[in-house]
């Protein structure tokens, strides 16, 4: 996982808990020999991802804290499973959990949708890919927490990889004449992606290449056929209102990549909390 | 909404899109004189909060594009509504729509689950409000999508109000040496939340006093037990596990407000799209 | 003294003072190897605060640097103590020594302000509070000072309180409406503050009650016909052109708070000095 | 006044002033149309110096705000003068009111300081001058604010002159090799200024020479005698516990500058408010 | 050119020149009517790039001075030729003159080079290309330089394509080891590069594949066969010590891409001044 | 070399290397336990500068990485010399390379050609000085790698030093006034330098004296006929087109310094590579 990114995140969520004022009911309470041993605990089951995030909350609160992470990230636990102890000064531990759990289940919850996902596709060939569709900010850590999750990672931004869609294409006047341009802009280490949108827009494309074709909103029917039709000269994507109960469908019609929005943007976090023993 | 925060968000996801390289694909096609008339369209019916988020977004990209929002934050619209219009020149258009949409969607997201809370407990006394379980670096501008979802917001973080939580109860011995030195520390301006697991801790807090009483993970029937003992001297909280389906057995129970962790952690995001026309 | 707040400030400080070219003088003539011991030293009687100041600023440049501090935060020392203890490298320690001590020179003189004024109203029931008149982005370092000095924070910005002041009761019309808008907008975990000029205000708020009122420019007379009024039902806070000569008058007159603002806009610094052994 | 170092401060202020909720109470209460015209006023009589924070602070705002400024810096008013007219949205001008006021109230008194001493020497050679005893982050707007007073600005940090104190000359052995060492160091715009604590250390500066000696608490005596020697070979300045009571005794002795160090660490703010037509 | 990017240089080369202070000179001499009009011009013939820096310098200073562009980025002027030209008040135009040439003749200095690379392999197939060698900080700006100068961009870092050097192949025991291990970890959207020292290496990395093969530091000899022995399979890069003087012989050995690391380390900077006129 | 800087510019540069999505290759191939040990090398001879920069960069990715010099900065070393050694997990050896290599090679290649100027005037009473002239953002390294080589620094920005020039001298009307205006604004510690074109404007100068005068683009034998005017009543500098084969004669002129702006523009890197063993 990133460590600059989690460190910004972090930085900012500490921040906007903290306040000037601080953490003003445990600075009220807590002795500074007040120690206290607390195990953080999977209360539903799922793919744990994040967990160098607890450590590295506490790393910015106190360093006298000590983690010991049971599950590590890619751990498929169940409800009640401990997934790290933490022992230390009582004061920091109590201040940093809400934040070090805010993230750590959001991105066990990524990585547990995605795994779903994975499994339920398992035995053909495809992938699950993500989209750019995350929360602002938190790109780089969902991306990972895809990873964890069984799944692969599209680009990272509009910088890393060409894309051409629909828009592109009716500006430039065409397939032919967007890729085109593309090809003149960028580099030789950079992928061109090309969004389809039927078999005639894959003929089109087909006359000039790309390294990757996004066959977007096509029944698995249409996918099949457009897959025939590629035979592999292109990598093959599906994208567009994929959900669990149709992605198996999609798979099988022999895609390489099956992009899904909704594990980034709406997968519900895993409860995680902190026990305090 | 926040404008600092909401400038600080939009230029990490700005940051994160654009890298170093930029928009490769939009640089490659989009001509200078190239101009766009698009509309943001909702695909689902919901809730909107985020409007600001289009200007904000483009503003930063290019002062050419013009936004006019015809469904302004707090109005309920339906599938295929137009919530605004963007027109300028097509480059920044193309460029600032992954980034405008993310978090227009979430923050719609929000307010849409918040309102159907609060629809469902229409006619009891009782006020939905939020947790610090929010998106890291994105607390005040969820905590707005709260609001006009017609929820009310909880503290802000730790240094807006105190809060006594078990965790604290124990380090301090009882929750009258908690609350007494929690007294001691905080101005008279800061209020003082105490949370308590059963009706012997709420006895115990009567004695001491607080300004609010959060009754965790009580049945309604406890709550309502709660609420009576109480007799107005502090604001009643019930918080924990209220799902959509328990909320008005909740509310009926008496209790001023009901905490939701999920509105803002686990709401899925509200479907919003770009169509150029 | 919040944390990140000091580093904050001290990063700011240190830019100033060594901008690109660093400290011309020390880098020319200390050599590596020659270390020093110094004394930071009062010259001038007072209450100390602010002694993290020194590990910090010291951290900052040089990890060897080793601090002892003999007299911490709240401590009252007369002129020619030693309130710390410096040895390490001699280049680090001569490079930060005015840094450190602009801001420990601050705080304590804010501390020693305050607890001048806690002094001379002891015996009364009345605590001595602060305002937002503060230096800006000192804000959190200098409230932390008056806890020391034995005072009380007011809220710390517009954000963590409600206060309604004149000029918000003329736009509303009315301090009954003004405070209707404001429960509307905040939720149940902050307090409202309303300031009020004169006894028939007073009456118009009773009638919508508040957490807290201030009594604004009263006499103390005039402040202990408005304690009786107030008769428990709202805490009562004194403001306004309030001097060490007439802050015991005040306090006589019954009120829960004296909020005073030059204790931390105007009040000198204390003379702290760093001497070499 | 360095634009970028106001807008740093101001930016810090704000931040710490708004925090995440923002002002609750002004969002509360005014509406969009509500409209002011309030004036900056002066409670005392000083030496102006800052009016740019009010515009800088309303133009972080809302640039439908329009500052009108009466009295310039360096303009000496009396007491209920008018500074400045502000106009606009009542919003941002009900927010931004204790900002603006807290550094302008500053700024002022640092020149209403540096301005009374200044006139105190009328009429010998003899030019007040600053320190680098300032407030962490406002030394760029202290030291603008004493010239402002008609004072002159001494080094702004370790940075930019260099100046050889009693720990250097102790660390180098000698005043000497003190000022060699710097010499090798330092390029040939940078000036190099030198501390002597008596006559017999004057003696063996001059044998190496400098731009400048600072004369350090030695008697207005001691100095004439010191100014005789040096004889225009060194510019002369004095320092070290000068007050207004003593300053014009040391200005009369002859020497070029006069450095005061509680013009900026202790001048008490100028009391300025915000009044709403 | 990375509007962003170019925003952050300039700005930290604004701090480093102006420090806390100032611009020293002008702000005690150019009056606030002075009005300049000046013109940027080479002083030696180049291709021109960078010239967005000098409004977005003048910008950050003082919008109100204008900027007239005569040959904008991409053309070749001789010596003595007006780039453009500035008009406006006196004090920015002076202030801003350093920071503004100092970019803008490294960037056309980049420029100059790369056009001449590109120039004298004219008729061949090849394209210069980049490397990641370049100034830290302005990487982005540095290649858009190339691009202006006819070149082709090689991967912007470490993140947005996959390099495997000789030891990562150390490391992973193979060339077959280390191209499956990254194309387990990186998704469809990124294009792996693989560098060869030798013939024998390029059979092995013919056996899996990669998208960029990179011979590196062979003679023009080896390369044309290492050309014949891919045959098409994968774009082809020579790198490796190519100066002015072999790039035409490299680039007839039918390689795809030439990288050159010169271009951006060393390249001289374009001589361009400000003339007041 | 100023730390803080340093630091800044490797973020800077680590950040655009990394980007969001991190060391695609490394990370994919190296396993946590993989160890390296690697030797920085010369592979052309120079003058060693910014030896600081391996461990800072490392320090940023991971503490284990242990960095031994060999040659500190000052060295003069010849092709195939190792530099340092560096010691540690083998990514983020990896990782950091190139980041490292960048910096390290530019400030030793401003360093080797300061140091050939130094050499070639030996004998002569002129140092070399640099300019303003640097790369924007590193102009605190590469002033501290001039005086590396040798050279000794000319001011750091507009802030540190006043510099009358040209323009300034037309706008003011005249070098008397523009001296004037300067000597008004500017403190005691701060040196004034003006540049003349000619002998004219020298005797011009002489009326109101300065601390150093510029001798712009004049011949030697001008330049001994201005030094023979002057007559040491201000330290001389000359500038302007100064090449390695003409230095020698400006230095015999007699001037004090000779400031040359391509030793931070235009020096070629010093090639610098990490040699796995």
């Amino acid at each position: 996982m990133n460590p600059e990114a989690l460190r910004r995140v972090l930085a900012a969520a500490l921040a906007e808990d903290l306040g000037d004022a601080g953490d003003l009911t445990t600075e009220a309470i807590a002795r500074p020999d007040d120690r206290l041993e607390a195990v953080v605990v999977a209360r539903a089951g799922g793919r744990v991802a994040g967990t160098d995030v607890i450590a590295a909350t506490y790393g910015m609160l106190d360093d006298r804290v000590a983690v010991d992470v049971h599950h590590p990230d890619g751990c498929d636990v169940e409800a009640g499973a401990s997934i790290a102890t933490v022992v230390g000064p009582a004061a920091p531990i109590l201040t940093g959990e809400r934040v070090a759990l805010n993230l750590l289940g959001r991105l066990s919850g990524i990585a547990t949708a995605t795994a779903a996902l994975v499994a339920s596709i398992a035995g053909t060939g495809a992938r699950i890919t993500d989209t750019r569709k995350t929360t602002p900010g938190l790109r780089a850590l969902e991306k990972y927490a895809v990873r964890v999750g069984g799944g692969s990672n599209h680009r990272f931004g509009l910088h890393d990889a060409a894309m051409v869609k629909d828009n592109h294409i009716a500006l430039a006047g065409g397939i032919g004449p967007a890729v085109g341009a593309v090809r003149l802009r960028v580099g030789h280490t950079v992928k061109v992606v090309v969004e389809v949108d039927d078999l005639d827009q894959l003929a089109e494309l087909l006359e000039v290449g790309a390294d990757v074709v996004l066959l977007d909103n096509m029944a698995p029917m249409t996918l099949a056929e457009a897959v025939a039709i590629v035979d592999g000269r292109m990598v093959t994507e599906a994208s567009g209102g994929v959900t669990p109960s149709t992605v198996r469908a999609v798979a099988e019609s022999g895609v390489d990549y099956i992009s899904v929005g909704w594990i980034t943007h709406s997968a519900p976090t895993l409860d995680v909390a902190l026990e305090v023993r």
